[in-house]
């Protein structure tokens, strides 16, 4: 596949990128952070949907074969208007995710663990799809603040010690766990530690999968050439994705 | 005073209502919170004055007597632009803040601290300030995180305890410091228990004190009458006014 458009409503799609240029499915990605407005967890389905259709508007500028939602919290709420309206492919990250854990995890009594942002968690869409597959065993905890703490460049140390645990505290056994926001995957080793034992389900490594199985996308190109765009600070994006993709 | 508007990112300039409806100054306040694209502290100085401008053609649809701009990141870097377009007067909350310092701390070897969001501190507008007064020994520290915290009403406890450790491990012997962010006040015990010695500036009632002493307000009425917009989730705001200002 040519180009693809990636948005996110800031940095954290980057993570999803990062597992999508290993692919090397695509020529060309481009990136749109909404930065300005960014985060768009704690904000209302009608607020993220009016959002998510500016940048539908913006990625029309450009000839795109495919549009990946890479955030969640748009995931949850907006998908089905974008996917009524956009003259492209859209894709989500909430059907891969499921998808991805649905082929590891057999055994419908399973525990499973949804986390994510407060729009993400209140849509109940990873739930939803989750109990419409016979899961049974489905929790779901919203856990906000890994978001500023991955702003901040905080992975590790005392702070995300004390967060895991306020957030985690009551919830043992848990077999597969959805880290259902771009920026979890940052605090990766972090939610493994908390969950030594437990399967975790990350949204770039989903999509990929889903992509392959779905679209048929092989590894074609030898260099996937991204280009970013922001509403805001596209100098700080570069800067992150230079760090974040050891580009 | 009549009717005056106050202008916040989003709810946490509520503190600094609570504070000038102690005051009785006003017969009516028009709050207006930006909650749809809340918070402000970590995006840029154009994006900031942009907002700004927005919300004061708001305020133009009410025939008010003053602004009082409760956001420490717009009082920062968009204060002498809505001065500029203003048809009624503005008043940010960093000048207060800097008054009310001076009128406790005469020694201008006093060491001061100024904490705020990345905004605040990169604008250098508390620390300008303070040196244009003779103050000679000014520290700041961005210390953002205590913005989700609050907005998740952790107010206490070991995420705090490790996120005051996390930006306070360095600094001792500190005379002042100044709260500047609205949503700092709430977690002013544990700025107390951290700086045990140390007074605090709170902009709530620095601008309380900074009317009553440029604008000569007094307690003239009995009670002050409140209406609540926002541009998400108007409910939201009201339920949090509930809280925080025990109506």
């Amino acid at each position: 596949m040519k180009k693809v458009g990636i948005f996110d409503s800031g940095v954290g799609g980057l993570s999803v990128v990062k597992s999508l240029i290993k692919e090397n499915f695509f020529k060309e990605i481009i990136y749109y952070g909404d930065t300005a407005r960014v985060p768009y967890g704690p904000k209302d389905q009608n607020t993220i949907i009016r959002y998510a259709l500016e940048a539908l508007e913006f990625f029309k500028n450009f000839d795109i074969d495919m549009l990946i939602v890479a955030c969640n919290s748009v995931s949850a709420y907006a998908i089905s208007d974008l996917k009524e309206v956009a003259p492209f492919p859209v894709v989500g990250v909430i059907e891969p995710g499921v998808k991805a854990l649905q082929n590891r995890i057999k055994d419908k009594n399973s525990s499973i663990l949804i986390t994510g942002t407060k729009a993400t968690i209140e849509s109940k869409k990873y739930k939803n799809l989750l109990q419409s597959l016979g899961y049974r065993n489905i929790l779901q905890k919203a856990t906000p603040l890994f978001v500023p703490l991955v702003e901040e460049k905080i992975y590790h140390g005392e702070i995300v010690d004390a967060t895991m645990k306020y957030y985690f505290k009551e919830f043992n056994n848990i077999d597969a766990l959805i880290m259902g926001c771009t920026h979890f995957p940052l605090l990766k080793k972090e939610y493994q530690k908390q969950f030594p034992k437990t399967l975790l389900i990350h949204s770039g490594e989903a999509i990929a999968e889903y992509l392959k199985d779905n679209f048929n996308l092989q590894k074609v190109y030898k260099n996937t050439n991204i280009s970013y765009y922001a509403t805001e600070n596209p100098a700080n994006l570069k800067k992150v994705a230079k760090e974040w993709l050891n580009l």
